[in-house]
């Protein structure tokens, strides 16, 4: 692979600077570093000169420029990655969405939506939800995260485990290809067996093979009622068991979060509030949701849960009173990341396994930190079998953080092969999991991924040095 | 493109009939005629030799051999396709897919099936159902058809408008590279972030890529109660439009399906039944499903449903009894197809347009059928605007056969796409609709998709003719 740096001479730079316009296009140390990180540990990669383009016309541009010139180009969206997807490792363009913030149309008759990539998931979730239509994926950084950053990413959230995750909802994408050409990947419609999937291709790519200018999503009817109950149990196995036991009692929740002790611990810390009565033997906690539009269903649901939860050793549940209350536990959970990071840097993997081996994976993380020496703190989506395991750098030397620490990660991932699981659930594989994709893939499969992306990017421009 | 034939010489034959044995190796006239044609018109290309390989070993080896001496390879299954997916085009090798017939594991603890490509997808889904999980996907040929040719074509079925396609249903795919390779895809995980998603990129690339030989499918709670309707209207476009105004009405059917007058009468006389009271004025049909696990709230929707179509100008609604008039009416339904081509030769058509702008597609077929001078019957999965068009042969002489009607199609296609809408929906490309691609992908974009088949198949062999 190439790993050379580019920084486009002087002319070149005025070239890029005058598509954008003066007011747009940024070479300033400060605009560098400031869009040459994500949140990410605490890499820093930024560009050698930022674009942010208002049009799908520039866009094409600044590509016919990179293209001629070999120059690599990182898109960037809100910088809420995880996986280092949007950092500048080669600097050359910087090329943020930023501008692309509109919601162009809700329609109502169909139950879709165009958007531009720059729209923040969160306005984009409320904007449909003020028609009575709901798009579900819903990332823990979705007050800041961009819809565009989503369908890079695969991203899930919550809601994944009753409504699936963003792939599944996106119908359609205008696409400027490497070489500038604008192209809409399919149709606006529910089905589609025309040629190659090219939008479920463009879905999870990580900017590696074009940059995405709208997105066509279907929607659903939003439910009008939902439950929420925090179950702690004295063991976090336990509560991994409990998991599986839910669904095959025949309930499919809408949220169903695992928390560790320390997770939960350290949220409260940093968010100087104590929402959860933390007893002293509860070493986790389940956040459970179900959703509907009828009520007298959803509670049943909550007793059948509440009746599964209790053969596993399980504390008083609690259920949210009012919608001030679901706030304040969903607040919870949606900081745990950056409360943890408050702690200390952090390596977040983004395991994912078949849900029933879950109480493995668990297992699996502490044998493997252990042999290793680091601590881990880990959450995530407990319904998808998809646990964010968090290790902590604290007081780790350079040496132990950058090499034993990598050797005990690459044990966990092919542990985690073996239970029939994955390397990243949602969060991308980007820069950071690049060392590890060996373990998923035979070279065979990894030069048929090469191959895919020399065919979409045959200059290998765009987004280098992330995937593989 | 190359369209020679290739007849391999008699040692390359006995080499490749060594590879499956001689029970299952054949270049008699008759098994070649046999598996030449598929449901497509009255289509037939036979292969030069059928293999029915019984391992995927045996089919790695098969394909190491063509791709040595460059053999065209065109996978087989039930060949109920309507695209002319299955056919031989460039003869070659004719490989049946029929001996991969086991269900491998029903995994309830993860609500997963592990499938070979040539199980009938009805046999698949009675087997599951007798653990309490559903495989929604049912296409009208679900009693013969093989789940590998749905995995292959994106097949959808009734059930699509509130479940999805096949597409949403599949997690990781065996598949059987054109250099003999064997890879997995992804991984037997809800969520997936890891690399490109190769999995959605075989869903529905029909052969062309590789050979899948196993399939890992996602299964949901098999709901417990439906309800059955059938909704006479005076005018096709009003049924149409009713369709939409359901959705507004806050409920989401299991099953939306549109048959014109013709679609009904022609079943008719062909089962030779008549569950259905045709009035004189009834000029299409809703056969209208709801499902769930509560009996009232199905009623309930029944209702609301009830009550929008009386705005329709409807007449008097069927409700099914029984289990044995469910089956009546689902039977009808599911037997158009076959009884059109009792009727006369036809060519099949796959309409699909957002939901809303159905009764405008319904116009369009009847327009340019009238300007071409061709008549159609029409029905299909109106909840997701897909619509069959089976535009009938009748006396018509071979040149308005395969010239003017080919312009009329064009044309009718061309208006789909200005409807928002894409040439196939859920049947496929394969060899009828290729020289339609042009219509919805600029030369660009069709570059892109050869250049990922050329990443996938360096030598052009797997199923050569069909979709690009």
């Amino acid at each position: 692979m190439n790993n050379d740096a580019v920084i486009p001479d002087i002319s070149l730079l005025n070239q890029l600077g005058e598509v954008v316009g003066s007011d747009y296009a940024f070479v300033d140390q400060s605009s560098l570093e400031e869009y040459g990180h994500d949140y990410t540990e605490d890499l820093s990669f930024p560009p050698a000169i930022l674009l942010k383009p208002g049009s799908v016309e520039e866009v094409s541009a600044i590509l016919r420029i990179a293209s001629l010139h070999e120059i690599p180009v990182t898109p960037i969206g809100a910088r809420t990655g995880l996986s280092g997807g949007a950092l500048s490792v080669r600097k050359g363009i910087g090329l943020s969405m930023e501008r692309f913030n509109k919601i162009i149309e809700i329609d109502e008759k169909n139950s879709q939506v165009t958007v531009e990539p720059g729209v923040i998931t969160q306005v984009l979730q409320e904007a449909v939800k003020a028609k009575g239509l709901m798009y579900p994926p819903d990332p823990a950084s979705r007050g800041s995260c961009f819809i565009g950053g989503n369908v890079s990413e695969n991203s899930g959230g919550p809601k994944a485990v009753k409504y699936g995750v963003t792939k599944d909802y996106v119908l359609n994408l205008e696409v400027v290809l490497p070489n500038g050409e604008v192209i809409w990947t399919g149709a606006n419609t529910l089905k589609n067996s025309t040629g190659y999937n090219l939008t479920q291709l463009m879905v999870g790519s990580e900017g590696t093979l074009g940059v995405i200018t709208k997105i066509v999503m279907r929607l659903i009817p939003h439910p009008q009622q939902d439950l929420l109950m925090l179950v702690p149990f004295r063991s976090a196995e336990k509560a991994c068991e409990a998991v599986s036991a839910i669904f095959h009692a025949g309930v499919t929740p809408s949220g169903m979060e695992f928390m560790e002790r320390h997770a939960i611990l350290y949220t409260m810390k940093f968010m100087d509030e104590e929402p959860v009565p933390l007893a002293e033997d509860d070493q986790a906690h389940l956040l459970i949701e179900v959703d509907g539009n009828d009520l007298e269903a959803l509670m049943a649901d909550c007793e059948t849960i509440a009746s599964v939860v209790t053969e596993y050793d399980c504390g008083e549940i609690l259920f949210a009173q009012d919608q001030a209350q679901k706030d304040q536990l969903w607040k919870l959970r949606r900081r745990v990341g950056e409360a943890v990071k408050a702690q200390s840097i952090y390596k977040e993997e983004d395991t994912v396994v078949p849900r029933f081996e879950l109480p493995r994976l668990l297992t699996a993380v502490k044998e493997v930190g252990h042999k290793y020496g680091f601590e881990s703190v880990c959450y995530g989506h407990a319904g998808d079998g998809n646990l964010h395991v968090n290790i902590l750098r604290g007081e780790m030397t350079e040496e132990s953080w950058n090499k034993t620490v990598k050797v005990g990660i690459r044990e966990l991932f092919e542990r985690v092969k073996a239970l029939g699981g994955t390397i990243s659930g949602e969060h991308g594989i980007g820069l950071v999991q690049r060392e590890y994709m060996d373990i998923m893939f035979s070279e065979g499969h990894l030069q048929l991924m090469r191959a895919i992306k020399q065919a979409f990017d045959p200059k290998g421009i765009m987004n280098p040095g992330k995937i593989i």
